[in-house]
């Protein structure tokens, strides 16, 4: 696909995908800060502040620490030092993601069950807790909070009640929910909960964000031989930063600076003006796509993640023209679709500081344009139309309510 | 006015008013530069090719140099150096910035002749040469390229074809057209031109860009005692800094690498592609404004800047609630009227980085949301469609040809 | 002169001569925060808040006000706001700026009465007293507090006293005593003091501070015709700022968010602590300087200002060959001496974030790298080892007591 | 230990350890731009631009990839890819960080056979084909070439030599020697070399920068099931980057924007000129901490690394109480021993861009005040100016002969 002349090659780029997206300045500017070393005094200070910010940004008083590492380090890490071999371990398959968890039960010895929903639908606790109950010694359930690939949500608070009961552990995948929609880590009873700072957090990618029950370093514990002195060790995290407040290997005292930076910016805004905000965009974007006569890929508005909104690619046209014209005419990145679902889908980010009104109305607005330039028929304005419209009508309670009292 | 507490406080903002507006993050890290002493020689380098790339920029052979201060200071420092007691000064006013001329004028000792139209209008050239044929003896034409008050544009190279004709120099505040359309300076004959860094430049404000014809020194030369070592004068700049290298004092080093950058980027980019950019930006807003029953403030097409579009308030709005309103719910800042205009006007601006399609979209959806919630009816997307529509019409051939062989 | 190659190109540049000096990152990092548009709300509070740190800095509770301007830009001001043709000036002169004023007065209409001393000596209080009661009219005293050429300091505060009692306002330089010395605006009776962000204020050049008593507007005020929508005008920002909170044009934007950074974190330190840090920056390099065997140029101890250490230059050396040599070979940058004392002198800077033991260190061991370089006898660390030994000796009492209660 | 009144606290850090150590401002800058998507095309440009560079700084033209973790995490991987179950591997230990080697030889299966030597002392060649002579069957070799925390360097190209003659297969720790001292991995025979931006490179901590010959691929292909879809895999970087231009998961954008920028600034510099420059400044160091009566702790000058200048911490005194006087006095962060040698040494880092002579200078004059102001008896300036004087002595030619054609 060629861009024609007559559009001015653009002079910016709105980063508006499933992460990383662009990023506030107080972030960038905090990242050029001069890098001090990993032992100064000075530098241990804004490592706990920023676990200390964290722990509130996942509602937990028990373990928070931060991997040096991207999110699917702190999700391997969880099996590495949960699984121990022949435990049964079920896996809840909602997309993409989820499907791919059983690799890393299966890595490290554990038996899978899995229970499996096509990829635009949810995972329902009626379902698990049937499995649980025949199954009876399930250990550990792997379960993505929000499947950024299709653009769902699954109930982990009703699912993680019934890990409780049944008494298995949770592995929690909550990258691109934290921040963005409601977490209770220790309201909910989550074992492992792993985030990431690229996605609603406002931050860059780099840092693996975990919380840790009590009941998870029990089970740790008990192991004849858990990870230890690994890149996926959890106890070189428990023991020495945790413990004696020593880094098991140097930190990336930069990425640091940034992500305290942006939890900063999160607790001033307060979590719950943070949730309004994504699910304002949210809501925006889908009434825009559907005003133009797209799709939205998941099966039901009661299931839709507020931090990305997943839209079926019209038939006759390929994602990848969309996209690249997006980007080359009009310097606007979404994202497409991953693995199963590449072609079929395209998604717009609404994650951190890129979850505002106006870059909902840019996303559309050049997503209106691409369609147009690709033969799509439509009317130029109905879709940012429907979404500044959309603003008027008001957020759905259960959304929004507030879990931090 | 009293933000509603359904819409989450803006996390940015969108600067998108008569300058300063938004610049790109090349711009603003080149100020977080380490700052340099003047007198280090890398500074001078620096200085001098700023400089040099402003002299492509203003289409210049003749003597470039920056004063360090705000285009005001450039446009005070014209007259303070060419003007002498009785010199018979013709005064072009097309709007606010033209009016004001008069001051500096009678200030420095001119007989001020004045030629006005009304400030949606612009300066026809025959009324100019009848002036000057009646009058005789104008030793000086003030005139403004873009009346950034008005949104409008003067036939500046019509005067100063007229103004060589009849012996007059002319003072041209090019401050909001240089670097977002088409300025001449040697072809047109120019012989003081300003400008500043933070309009179509895409830099911030702090310098008046001046360029200065060998007409012009050639009157300052012929004066007993043109201003020396002081704010104003234009020979500190040309036997200091133009002769010896020597700054007259102190420049303002961050700046200065600040405008460098910016020329830079302009330069990169091309000239006529900037111009190109300009006029999309500008055509899409007005097509926008219009499709949402607004007037534009000016008489005519014909007549109309690209770098800025001026709005009549609508009756029953007052402009400073819809600016308040796109502020504070939406992050979006546009300007109003200024002095005569107060009130009158609302005002979008396509300058420099922020001339982007995308940009426009933002303003125009922004006002869209304020206008409804201040109670003026539209149809949501009716301004945004309209201007997405605008990118297929083509630009007008006489706004965006080349001056740059 | 040759950079030899044995010495590898230094990849960072010290920048500590007369300023502007190297800045904080805090400061450069505040430049590149996105402009606001001055008629946003938002700009108008960073603009007062900043206008608010300063009166602490001043020590005042009477007008202070920004302008757009280098110092000289304030300095120019003063003259042409406060003198009526025909009034009696004393300009008292100890160096090359106290010099230059003497034009402003001669240029707005003054008839100038001139007490000078040696470049290298201090003003005294009694010689100016006995003018003041010899002339019997003098209306304007024009003194500088500290002498950036020279590396001396006035007893401004004496001469101050002295003007209130004889009836004459002054107008006092403290362009590089402000933030790094005491001054006490109220305290010691100022008029007009005028003061720049690049010295020790830890800022960037580009805007003059302005103390201004009532007496000096009701001085003003009684003019006949004082300045009026010019570059040089305080009635523009009495009026305008101070009076309606509206810029007679366009501010600095982004410059004065760096001033509002630097300016904080001055307040932050507090300003007896940062008197004190100049104090033993300025001790240390002079303890430095005399232990190569170089001499300082102020007559005495008691005289010299700590903002900045002039040295002579040694006999058979040139002052470029030994700047240029710590420049290229050892990226660190000082001063040479300005105009009558060009060639004369070197000047080490102690300015803002530079007045650190650590530069002070930085300073002289490029001094003695180049001076032997250049052939001068010298033992390696002779200068690096008095000033550290210097750090034992205990400030001047005098010098860091608080003026601030 | 309580900071005294007398020291005004520092306003500046100084990081001059074992790194992370201070970076250029072109490298902080370069972090704050606004991130991009890791998809987008854009970025892929940027990481293959990376990449490429990285290829020269390393010498090779085999594969390079960048690991998304610490330096640790590229070690471990080695480890983990390359060790079959059974595997005889020699792990040379010449300091901490070899000795911490074995547990990856025996995580992954390996058979452990280990040389040590005191770590003051490196390993000799003799003595490694010693070994492999009489085990016969070595598979994979261990070093360390620049051993930080003992400051030393062992002799890679020869030990590298030995194992292609022997068959077996070397990872390197190349870590603080890529950039400031020669590597040559293809003339070296190197397999798999390890580095990381926050030492010699001049950037900041969390890539691992992985170089892999042909040779240890098939040795990884050959393996029945070596490591795929996990965190340590290299399959991952080979087929999905290095195949199809995919990244296995997000890599840290704004970090590899960053580590770009340095490597860039690298090459612009010329390795040759960095290795000169790194030897200049060890070579400073090591002459004033000699003149201050201290020791240097590695056994001979031959087998000092120019990264680092390692120092026994003199009798009577403790390494914390120097460190923290340096820091919270003087503003001067170095780093202390680790593990095995933690309180028995002081340690100096000449890395990246604080590899600068008048950083050495800095250093030096901190630590002479801390050890006087901790009672050490020492004449302030004799290790500055014997660093100063060393700058005439010029380079050991062995150190700084080009390897680079």
């Amino acid at each position: 696909m060629e861009t024609n002349n007559k559009f001015p090659a653009p002079q910016v780029k709105f980063t508006l995908g499933s992460g990383p997206v662009g990023v506030h300045e107080r972030v960038s500017l905090a990242l050029a800060r001069a890098p001090l070393y990993h032992m100064d005094p000075d530098f241990s200070d804004i490592f706990r502040e920023t676990t200390d910010k964290l722990k509130q940004i996942f509602g937990t008083r028990q373990d928070v620490f931060m991997m040096q590492g991207e999110a699917v380090l702190g999700l391997e890490a969880a099996a590495a030092n949960l699984v121990e071999p022949g435990d049964k371990c079920l896996n809840l398959v909602s997309g993409v993601y989820g499907a791919g968890y059983r690799r890393y039960f299966e890595m490290y010895g554990g038996r899978t069950v899995e229970l499996a929903v096509p990829y635009n639908e949810a995972i329902e606790a009626e379902a698990v807790e049937e499995i649980l109950k025949r199954e009876g010694d399930v250990k550990l359930i792997a379960v993505v909070h929000s499947e950024t690939p299709s653009g769902t949500l699954n109930p982990v608070q009703e699912i993680a009640a019934l890990a409780q009961r049944y008494g298995a552990l949770t592995i929690v995948d909550v990258v691109s929910s934290l921040g963005g929609m409601p977490v209770a880590t220790d309201a909910w009873g989550l074992d492992v909960a792993v985030a990431a700072p690229h996605k609603c957090l406002g931050g860059l990618p780099g840092t693996a964000l975990m919380a840790v029950s009590e009941r998870a370093w029990a089970k740790i514990r008990a192991r004849p031989n858990p990870p230890r002195r690994r890149y996926v060790s959890f106890l070189d995290w428990k023991d020495g930063w945790l413990g004696e407040g020593r880094f098991p290997f140097t930190p990336f005292v930069t990425q640091i600076v940034g992500v305290n930076e942006a939890l900063t910016m999160r607790l001033e805004e307060g979590l719950d003006n943070a949730f309004a905000r994504h699910d304002l965009a949210a809501r925006m974007c889908r009434a825009g796509v559907r005003a133009l006569g797209l799709e939205l890929w998941p099966a039901r508005e009661s299931i839709m993640a507020n931090c990305i909104t997943a839209i079926t690619v019209p038939p006759g046209l390929e994602a990848d023209d969309i996209q690249l014209t997006m980007n080359r005419r009009y310097g606007v990145v979404i994202s497409g679709g991953l693995k199963d679902l590449q072609g079929k889908l395209l998604r717009i980010g609404h994650m951190g500081h890129m979850a505002q009104p106006m870059y909902v109305v840019v996303a559309l607005g050049a997503l209106e344009r691409a369609l147009h330039d690709l033969g799509y028929p439509l009317k130029f304005g109905a879709g940012v139309g429907a979404a500044l419209a959309a603003m008027d009508d008001g957020g759905e309670g259960n959304r929004t309510v507030s879990i931090y009292p």
